[in-house]
């Protein structure tokens, strides 16, 4: 029996379900998307991120978890640490959802998030008196039950940078709080290039940086549905994006993966007061980023993963051109390797040097999770050109997929673009075009 | 009087006038080009080819020369070397061209081939009593009086990078003689993304590598019209390729000019004797590769340029976004300079070390010319890397133009991307916009 | 009581006690040396081993562990890994100390070649049916019980390194067996820049590398006393080692503590067969190298705990010249943490990746290992470039110390080298020149 | 017959006879310098300076320069440029003189103040109508007429270096005019580190930063005698700087050249007007810093000569260990040329694209020299580090020369220490001890 709305998401094939028809207003090109599901511009990064669902099921100890909450299995990305081994995990299966879909698959916010506000709520509620911990744990009990993607909308857009949220022109600059009712409030603003927000189900909504009381309307943290009223989002561009809407599969690189980044517009949404988990306490927003960028940046060693398609493609085009015996390919890819475990080991180590909070759950190191951050900003960079290095300048300038299915063009490219016998010329040139979109 | 077939080319206008009609048999996305003048994505090429003959008009000094040959003033990139300052020139006029397109403007290819053929014509015939030298005279006085554009053709697709020409399974991985008949002889092969072939009026084919006895068939140079009977050109993909057919200027970030790479595919092109300027000499292939090189490697200051107008691009994002006088803004881009100017001045240290030929020309010093080569090969990337951190994350994922010029959607991205009071917000996407294709 | 011969080491004051009088045959200088001890080149060598001991003594819980073995705490340098976390504590203990003595305190070489050894004893005791493993746990009750130094002796002095053991003009350039015995064979040979031989009570002598059928002779493990007859010790020369002979303690920058290298010449050492750990048995040289080296460098985490002591010495320079605030000072200092963080992050990460080995104790993973090692190798240099930087020329064109005591030219250095009002001029001075041999 | 003082120095010999005798206040570890030029650490720093006279003797085309001044030939140091080739060929001699020195030979920081100084009197002259150009070029005259060594004296000792000049507690800490009389002016204050001091005959004292109203009377220009009244010179120490006293020559390294600093404290020294060139004119002593720091930031290319003896070194180091033909042997000399060619490369085109000044001498470009400076501070340590990983860990840890020449120890050193077969093991103890004192 198919998924319906209110089952709780068993698979992959539900979490597509669970995706349609829900009428969001999402702007691509200028014009409202039908249905994101079908487009083939943003299906690839709604692939990416069913593939947390297919993990848990295919290997379930690295992508599951036993939560206290549920009495039962979640998934990962949902999960609250119970355990320092827990933040290692998430490290494990972050590398391997990087191997698996050579891309962003934009769970990760959501899961650093909610560990972030776990502790930063219980300590809200010890200084205020506030009941901030108990509504989260509520509303984890539900997103852990039904098995939802839960993302998180911290980035503001933050207008003139040398300014705070309430020294802008425009007060609207930072997402604030416009009014309060009995039921709920209503915050107005814009989050910035929010990963995988369009292929969530909820996100939280999260200050952007430190605070002062000049502040405290800015001082707000909530669970929003993706659905609600007032919501628009404008998909953001992204690098060869439309080599997606071509047809074929060759020239878009990863042709079945892509991350997502859009921007949420929030026109006075309202949110009731049971998903609200910080509102006015501004002292708490400078530790809640912190905490959050803490987890968020070891959380990257996803990138590792990608590092690992891209090292491995370099080697394989390097076979593929007749010099995988040459020395200075070995010394190229072991640096390559070399970079790619040091992002991996420094990420790690954050995660197996946590700490107990004094809500109950495991955070990570923050120092070590800068240091693999600064690594990530660096390494990535160097990877790549390497890699351009040991693959030559083909790369940058393919012919088309269309010239090469061609019946006229087409036999001219088979004959002249192969490299070693016995390697399939469109093999050679699917590796290569695996730059297109990593 | 506009620009006729056999007319000298005096200004860009009679070059985009020459280019016209020439019915290339030119293939991209698997389709042949009506008219590469038309080809939106082409065009930018083509601008980028005109801005030296514009510049050549415009400051006359830095991008034309007096020529001993015609005995008198030749666009320089058609100028056989007479001076140190002749060779120092080149450089000037490179970066000057790269900051006024941000891109590839393709000419120096033909330029350092006509440069390094003059003086190995000269040596081989001193060895073989050959006549290439006063050959490639006659063929030089008829390109500098019609100020046509000289592509070059070196880079062979090589098949295995294992084996050398004559050892591959198939013949034709490298271009050779097939046939050689009373009035000329007949070449095979492809060469792989040659710079600006479609936008010229002649290239040179020439070996690409050191060669032994057994190659002797594959040591051959010639000059062959662009538009000579058995030549299929394949255009080679670039990065964000299509933004050029969207409409709008605003997504193709570099809207008005691009570089240009395509497939040249001989298939048994006929060259008559007087533009055969080796044929056979294989222990000149490999001195060819070297002098061709070192000019070119240190040709590559036209990345400072390209870099000039990156580092502009950062220091105006970092103003729109209130930051400029933030010290960390200093550093980056105190360090963005420091890289770029490396750059530049180990290939003008090239130049200005240059020595004369025994054919009398000028040549750069080899070593400084490959280490600013190295270098080319390594600074952009972390320029680029600067420039992405001075600017933020926007820049790779901005809403589309069509979604800002949205009556719908437009006003609220006006709103919410705003930077600095008074600093406009289309200005701020254009700068951020300008990564796309630079 | 004092220490007595035979007695257990129970304290930093015992080991120094232990080490009198052993008459060592140690050459310095082209001159034997009479006792070490009092020896002011060779005494902050002596201290920094020291400081192990001491490090047991305060903090316990980081440098001691229970050992299966004796039944009882032993000091964490002796400990055959018994889980994860004490391969971790190694690192931590490492750090440590690396602060506490700003240098190698030489101890960790041992520590990696008895849990090497634990298990490939094991694994050689499986395939061979030897009894090594045996014979090595009464060595290691023998050593814990005692609270010995052991050292290893693993790097032969080669030769000419394009030839393996048995193929040098000279045979013993790598060392050897030269005659079996009834009760024990005799070994010669040579092994280079021996880290903290002349400190210990016994060293392990291991191969260097992989090795061949033809290498039996050179496959031999055995500890030895380091005042076996037939010992020549060549002490090796440091950077600036005789600034301690020089008195005072303001030049010689690290006055306390040192580290030691010097050559083994083994010139036909007796070994007994209870002390022989592989004999011949040459299939196990190379993975005894590679168990060892992964153990060995994340070791390196030391020099993490050394340049913790390098960025305080610059940031109290940078106080003393009143420039503490800049920004391109905190710049530094926080890219000198991050690149020191990420050798400890990629250290620690091995060693919490540890995994248990078939004879039963934990070694850590061997791919983060070596990228520790290659973190080691570059990152101290920018370290110290760095903190040249914020420090200034003075640090290496300092007066002497002589200079600044004496009652002529002191009071003009004290008037002219001082810094900030309030700093005393000599702790500026004494910061300047703890970079002499660190 | 024997060089006379008054005489002009026409030789290195003459050169090293016109240092005896002037019984300078020298103090170096504690106490009074008897006679530098017979004092074993001293004298390698004037050998290196007495090279600038031998290769004008040597090498006139390189290090010698027809003079407008004198209407002759004068050493290339002493000279006022006089075209853009005269500017690089300083360049060329500097490099020249890195290799045969391996060291820093002290004599461009004259020369470059001196052609700084030229344009900066001859603005202020046209300025303030005063005639300090003429002043310059009478000393100018008599400097090369007696072909003499010109020091610079700029650094000053500096204090609190968040304060000016005349912020600090102390006013003496630049240095300062305490005193005009009729004949002349009085300064006080201390020079740090100032290069080849000990070894000039004049140097000419000046600012050291740009300075405001309040720093007038800190904003004085001189030129002051070596040996004038109430100077005392503190030798400054240099890594390993003692083993020049040991006697022999492997130890030291590079036994026979050094560079030199030293402190030079002025306790209220008489300078004749004639010897004034800057007297109050404050908004000068920046321009002269930059001047200056244009011309001495490309100078810096002697580190490229430097850089020539150790990676020739490390190649024979290389080549001895049996490893010359080992592929990433290769790899690392090609990076550590690349790197030290960048240096070269950088400040080379600085000096062909000078400019004339307003005073009729030639100055480099400043930006280009500014970026040659930050490639000095960075490539050296990485052409360090390579040259390290090549030649191996011996480099840091030789037994000392009276091991090697001892008639007991020695035989085991010379047996155990060969390298390949015919390589002279006493020859490899010297290039390896090459790394010392570079």
């Amino acid at each position: 029996m198919p998924w319906q709305p209110g089952d709780r998401i068993e698979s992959a094939e539900d979490y597509l379900a669970s995706l349609r028809g829900r009428n969001l207003r999402i702007y691509l090109f200028g014009e409202l998307v039908d249905e994101p599901l079908d487009h083939p511009l943003i299906r690839p990064s709604i692939n990416a991120m069913a593939a947390t669902y297919q993990l848990a099921a295919d290997e379930p100890e690295l992508a599951t978890a036993f939560s206290s909450i549920t009495g039962g299995p979640v998934n990962r990305f949902l999960h609250i640490t119970e355990s320092v081994e827990d933040v290692v995990a998430q490290n494990r299966m972050q590398r391997r959802l990087g191997q698996l879909t050579g891309t962003c698959f934009q769970r990760c916010v959501g899961m650093d998030a909610l560990n972030a506000l776990f502790s930063i709520t219980f300590d809200c509620d010890q200084r205020h008196g506030s009941t901030y911990h108990q509504r989260l744990g509520d509303f984890l009990e539900m997103v852990q039950s039904l098995n939802l993607v839960l993302g998180g909308a911290m980035t503001d857009v933050k207008g003139d940078r040398s300014k705070g949220p309430s020294q802008q022109t425009d007060p609207d600059l930072f997402v604030r709080v416009v009014e309060r009712q009995d039921e709920g409030l209503v915050i107005r603003g814009a989050k910035a290039h929010q990963t995988g927000c369009v292929n969530s189900h909820w996100f939280i909504v999260m200050p952007t940086m430190r605070m002062t009381e000049q502040d405290r309307e800015y001082a707000v943290v909530c669970a929003v549905p993706v659905e609600a009223d007032g919501i628009t989002y404008v998909y953001g561009r992204q690098s060869c994006d439309t080599r997606s809407l071509e047809g074929g599969d060759l020239d878009s690189g990863n042709a079945l993966f892509s991350g997502q980044e859009a921007m949420i517009i929030l026109d006075d949404v309202f949110v009731p007061w049971e998903h609200v988990f910080l509102d006015g306490e501004y002292e708490f927003a400078g530790p809640l980023v912190e905490r959050f960028t803490a987890y968020h940046r070891r959380s990257y060693v996803c990138k590792a993963g990608v590092g690992d398609v891209l090292i491995g493609a370099a080697a394989l085009a390097a076979d593929y051109n007749g010099i995988a015996g040459a020395s200075h390919v070995a010394d190229k890819l072991v640096e390559m390797v070399h970079l790619n475990e040091t992002i991996y080991g420094t990420g790690i180590a954050a995660s197996h040097e946590s700490h107990q909070t004094a809500a109950g759950n495991f955070e990570n190191d923050g120092l070590l999770a800068n240091v693999c951050k600064l690594n990530v900003t660096r390494y990535p960079y160097e990877i790549g050109r390497l890699a351009q290095d040991l693959t030559g300048g083909l790369v940058a300038t393919l012919p088309s997929e269309a010239d090469f299915r061609s019946s006229e063009v087409g036999p001219l490219l088979e004959k002249y673009l192969r490299g070693t016998d016995g390697a399939p010329t469109e093999d050679r040139l699917r590796v290569w075009h695996g730059w297109s979109r990593t």
